[in-house]
């Protein structure tokens, strides 16, 4: 940690830091410039708030130098994490793509779903069976039918499960069914809901919140890893600012960000992260030119009619040529699709 | 519901808008500009995403015309709501201070700021017995004995006592101690506790999440409202900008845009919305000044030991102060402290 | 300036970033920690960009230590700016209220517009001759017709006169007619334009930018005072987020920011703020509150028939009213108005 | 346009818009639903502010439907624009790079440059003889000295010349050494300027504002076009959000959004987008995947020794890496480099 006094700070407000920061167990050294006397403390910066010095008499600002995170820091494992579930790998060489319908409707729709998002060349389906809604009047889901259907759909066509888990008490049923949990924008600040998906021995895919720092998403991670799962994977799905043109303003540079602070996986979600149709092929191209190491995509038989979210679902015949135009696009970056 | 067509939009285009509107219910009426054909649509807006119709073939954009949100709109109730604790009433004429350390940390600590924030005029204490950290590092909470020594330091100085709730399972532990139950920024889009909130009889206060829009927040009310509980009271706490040198931008304009839209009672808190001490106290007068309800504010006996959010709380002296100088504002909006 | 190396950064990564230091003429200190390398250094900070130092390998952060703007900062001055004009201080103890329409219409509307704000309590009058739309097809303003009716309308009631300048030519006929010299917030970073106020003798009100740190609105004043005019007083009105609900939020906390980090008067705009009527009343009462040391207030006569920004005026009745609220507020700051 | 009464709004509320919209030469159809009164209006909506009508009393809201932007709008052009510069077209199948240092420093780097970026297939070299800089301490530019500089670099190499215009009495210097005149974000909304590029007969490269919208941009054009000059095309670089880990934010979705609005070619720059050289080469790869017509990439020859902008310039062997990268991803849009 480095503190930085004000220009003029007098001796008695420079000994009371260095006193604060002794009590808080931080070794002091002081270093006195022809301006700003300095003081570099080493200790537990990891439970800090830098602000805490920030508003002692004299102080000009408060720097912390340790990642605040340690096991989501790339240091930690420089080589990369790579998550296997089946014989499918997150964070290897081929770029993974998860897709389907934004909310499970019947079983008719996921088993399409899943036979055309697979014949595509998609390596797992997405849909949800707890949906949070924004308006208590909006449809909320099948439950546990959805799972049961989710489940089917994948098995009868070789694909994975990717599902949102709303609450802790949820845990168990989605662990019956589903073969990767997924944490909600929403969420990604639930700390309870974190604790307990760190005690399970399955892969959590979690989202970057509208608002959130990659700093941020990265100590969310970090509850995950702590309490001992290390098959953690991130996503970006667009965050909050002043345009309007689109639903969120999807920050694709993210994704070389995380790649360079932390060694988890990396996805992107160009359906929520635009919120409309005719935006999410380009983002999706866009996110794996920047070395995304896959894609959540919401794909629907007949989007027009979906339940929720139609707006920002592909077609199955969009969905395909986005595959075709992807598997153009990943040599650059030296992957495949 | 009003839909834009496009300039030039064909009149296949404009019929399949017509076909589906009327699929999902509506009752069109059509007007043909000289530039634009423009669908007006009365039926099912609430459940209807407007982007799902901004996708269709020719259509320029969409737009809803009844608010999403009912019970929380102030045609509901246009004289106000007034939730009444005890003998406190919460959006009547005397602005209501609620304040109180960041965390609950030990017996001593909340006995002493419970007298201190008596005396000086507030009609609440607040604090925290379990906390929602950024990181998995930093001090969690005390949970049931915080709530305990809460209690017990309220009661000895005719206080009421506000908390947050984290967890729909800590609900029932919530009940038995405090009067008014916090739902904190993180949460505010935390629906499975929001429906569970609904069910309960006492009030609830929820905080604005960093990147919600007075809309959304008003729709998560509506979540509270809509299940049976109608003592909502609202809460500007800070929204997140590309401003750095406080921790958040508190959006004072709020005060007023909640006090137009909705009946529900309308809180700031400075200490949150800043960050900051030496920004707290002008907040503070700001926010009354511009016609909020109720303040909370976080006090704390020795701030520079707090083991959270010290950086924010204001010395016992300050707060004496800052009542005084509320005292002084309060009547130019025809209020008291 | 202080440069953090990553952990395990090697002796020759550490050694070439000293070499860069250097050669930039910084004198280097080295100090060793358990995990992180950290190099103090002391020399030209002021012209140096962090991020040169930030893309270095092995570099894990470089933070500058010397604020950039000098002649703005507080410890230039710690007693604070009075600007005098004519016998009006702004920055004293009296909060100056500046008020009038949008723009210059016609000399009617001005006369009447002066008249009702001297007769309310403002010490000038504001009013655009020249105007910046967003759109070429809107009205554009009268130039120098405006500016001479302007002047004869404040000088039949005793006022200031406070107008926009939009372009450097435009200089020698605004210091005809004009008090204060208004910059733009879309001209804030208009460099050309500083640099020809610094050499005029009038005082310059600098508007906040819509996207611009207080830190950048610090450096823009640094411009005007360092090219020799001292008589800066700068001003928020609103910037810009993801929030629908009013046109810009006002960021209520820079007042006591930049009443902290500098000498220079603040003013606020609470009519650009927020953009809308209804708001402006309690914005402007929470900007006095917060510490500000004068408003900019749009009024007009009959706001419904302005040319330009007429949803944002008050009414003549409203304005009056206004005034008579902050009388009251005044006192709790220890000023008058 | 299309103004909503509020639920219960009164018959002489209704008759009062009525009324406005008339006088403000509006032909009026009102739609009673069972709700709402809807007021459609066709008339002079280019030049109406929308607020002004929402401040009315009973009105809900009030939307324009006419796109406050005509030339720029794509249906003025279906077909798309392509700006012929000698035998470069842009706007055409080829995406085009435009490369070079932030600044000219001297005759070496820049014709060194200007070889470096000719050999990895750039068709026009960019650099700034006159630099806005945020603070007044940095280095200003080189002037008319530079821009000699840049046209003989470019002559002997076979390349265009781009840089940047900042006031209006900088054109008719610029016009003797560029082929296309830059306008900054920081000047994307300084009419007298663009009004003044309007009378010439060379293409501006409009850069999009840190805060501006996509709509916002749109307008800026108009004014240029509206003057007469139809040769213009638009540039991303990056917009202010709450996210710190890089400088702006590249807004890759403002890409495909100006594609899907206007008919004007699209860039993208993703030096100033990201301010850090490990982010360019990323963010130019997606920005191609999504569309752009052309960027701007800096690269320098010694970028650690460069008098500005060095952390986000390429050193030449990167820029030659990326052309290899975007020579695969190009043809996935149907295009070349």
């Amino acid at each position: 940690m480095i503190v930085v006094m004000e220009e003029g700070a007098t001796e008695a407000q420079i000994q009371a830091v260095i006193d604060r920061m002794v009590e808080m167990e931080f070794s002091v050294h002081r270093s006195t410039g022809m301006v700003h006397t300095v003081l570099g403390g080493v200790g537990p910066e990891g439970e800090i708030d830098p602000t805490g010095f920030e508003v002692l008499e004299g102080v000009k600002e408060c720097h912390r130098i340790m990642s605040a995170y340690k096991l989501a820091n790339r240091h930690f494992k420089p080589q990369g994490t790579v998550i296997k579930v089946g014989n499918i790998e997150i964070g290897g060489p081929r770029v993974v793509i998860m897709a389907g319908p934004c909310s499970v409707e019947n079983r008719e729709q996921i088993l399409r779903s899943a036979g055309q998002v697979a014949q595509a060349g998609a390596v797992a389906i997405r849909g949800g069976a707890f949906k949070p809604r924004s308006s208590p009047y909006s449809f909320q889901g099948l439950g546990e039918a959805g799972l049961q259907m989710l489940r089917q759909a994948a098995d009868a066509n070789g694909l994975l499960v990717v599902s949102e888990v709303m609450d802790a008490s949820q845990i168990p049923l989605m662990l019956q069914y589903v073969d990767v949990l997924q944490v909600g924008a929403r969420n990604m600040q639930n700390f309870n809901l974190l604790k307990e998906l760190a005690k399970i021995r399955k892969p959590v895919l979690l989202k970057r919140g509208i608002a959130a720092t990659v700093e941020e998403l990265l100590l969310s991670a970090e509850y995950i890893l702590s309490g001992g799962n290390y098959d953690v994977m991130l996503c970006e799905r667009g965050i909050r600012t002043f345009e309007t043109s689109t639903r969120n303003t999807m920050d694709i540079s993210a994704i070389p960000t995380v790649k360079k602070l932390s060694h988890l996986p990396m996805l992107a979600d160009p359906s929520h992260g635009t919120g409309r149709r005719d935006r999410v092929i380009p983002m999706a191209r866009a996110a794996v030119a920047a070395g995304a190491d896959g894609l959540l995509v919401e794909v629907h038989p007949d989007p027009d009619r979906a339940l929720s979210d139609g707006a920002q679902s592909l077609r199955p015949e969009q969905f395909a040529e986005l595959m075709e135009q992807l598997r153009i696009i990943a040599p650059a970056v030296g992957r495949t699709v």
